[in-house]
């Protein structure tokens, strides 16, 4: 059994002031040497509490300048329905899409299979970036059989809503078939696109959703910033 | 609409080969010069095909050394039961539990909120490596409430099966309550542990599970290799 070391006061005392936002998102910690004076124990001590922190994702250190309060993960949820705009707005956040490409193709050998298309059948994709409160969060590339859906980029344009351009083609409900997550390190690109330093972990979705006859409709891929957002699960609703 | 690039179909014809067996999971490819010789094209049109399977995981370029086709990750399922063996076991992968540290101590401001504790409990903890085909593919820390599961440690000692150490505690079922998930990189400890190169992302599940009567039974925290691993959720069952 035992008792509680030292250091586990230490950090729970730091997780407190955190969470009652006596240090804010963003803010540096005071160094370890001004913590260990504050409750009079050693810097090892300090270290053990703040690598705790850290793990736990409360803190995050950068080389050199110190260690700094990390931005609570913006929620989203992984119903059964995708919705960005409701997610973002349940959880608080202003939300936002950029349209960085639209276009007409033949799909690649993926989108063809999950989308159950025909040889020869076209694709409409759409890449946009999506933000929470002006920081992106995720890039999502979706991928559209074209013929079933002829106004789909026009409709992306002057929307920029998924579920609006659906409606605009008389599909008024979709939900998620199934989903695969997995993580990996930021391509150069991404990690310029995203704003995320060079190796930040992506979390990886790739998602096929289908109408109520259970034909696909949109496959879809997105890059989360691994930090940034915490895609959740509840027992209800899935 | 206008035609694919020669650069997609590039990469559809080495990802077919990919797929059909020609080149195995863990076999390096060609260099970009003989793959440029062999679809006579510049070594431009290559690299844009070898990019894009590298960003679908298909292939990984290791610096110096070549690009390697990827070893399929292991399919996770997320459902509202968690359970290792199982799913391993589904997967077509034999699953290994090695136990890394038990102990008993008091929960952690997280642990004691999550499992919904008053003050003074106790909590048993469970670290443990979960390998597949006996490569690690997750480090999992499990704490349970150790007034309810007095035997927990033991039990775990003999079974290495948290279903099996619930059971012997006349607990025959418990299911997801909540699930999130986050990506970061591996931190070096974690990256020693899991077999990882420095960097490398890491999948983290944070999960309360419960009892049929939705009490918390166990707050289990996991560190899945991002890229030996695809958790996935289907529409049914879940």
């Amino acid at each position: 059994m035992g008792r509680s070391p030292l250091w586990t006061a230490i950090r729970d005392h730091i997780s407190e002031e955190i969470g009652r936002g006596h240090y804010a998102p963003g803010d540096r910690l005071p160094t370890e040497t001004q913590l260990a004076d504050r409750f009079g124990v050693n810097r090892h001590t300090v270290r053990r509490a703040l690598a705790d922190l850290a793990e736990a994702g409360t803190v995050h250190a950068r080389r050199g300048a110190g260690v700094f309060v990390r931005h609570r993960p913006t929620a989203y949820p992984l119903g059964r329905r995708v919705r960005f705009h409701q997610n973002l707005t349940a959880a608080g956040r202003v939300p936002e899409r950029r349209i960085l490409h639209l276009e007409t193709r033949a799909p690649d050998a993926d989108e063809a299979a999950a989308l159950r298309l025909d040889q020869g059948a076209q694709v409409h994709v759409y890449e946009g970036l999506s933000l929470a409160d002006g920081t992106p969060i995720a890039l999502a590339r979706s991928v559209f059989p074209a013929a079933r859906f002829p106004r789909m980029l026009d409709a992306l344009r002057e929307n920029h809503s998924i579920t609006a351009a659906f409606a605009v083609h008389g599909l008024p409900d979709y939900t998620r078939a199934s989903t695969e997550i997995t993580a990996k390190p930021a391509t150069p690109t991404l990690a310029a696109q995203l704003h995320l330093p060079a190796g930040a972990a992506i979390l990886r979705t790739v998602a096929i959703n289908v109408d109520a006859g259970g034909q696909p409709v949109e496959f879809g891929r997105t890059w989360f910033a691994g930090d940034r957002v915490a895609l959740t699960l509840g027992s209800e609703g899935l």
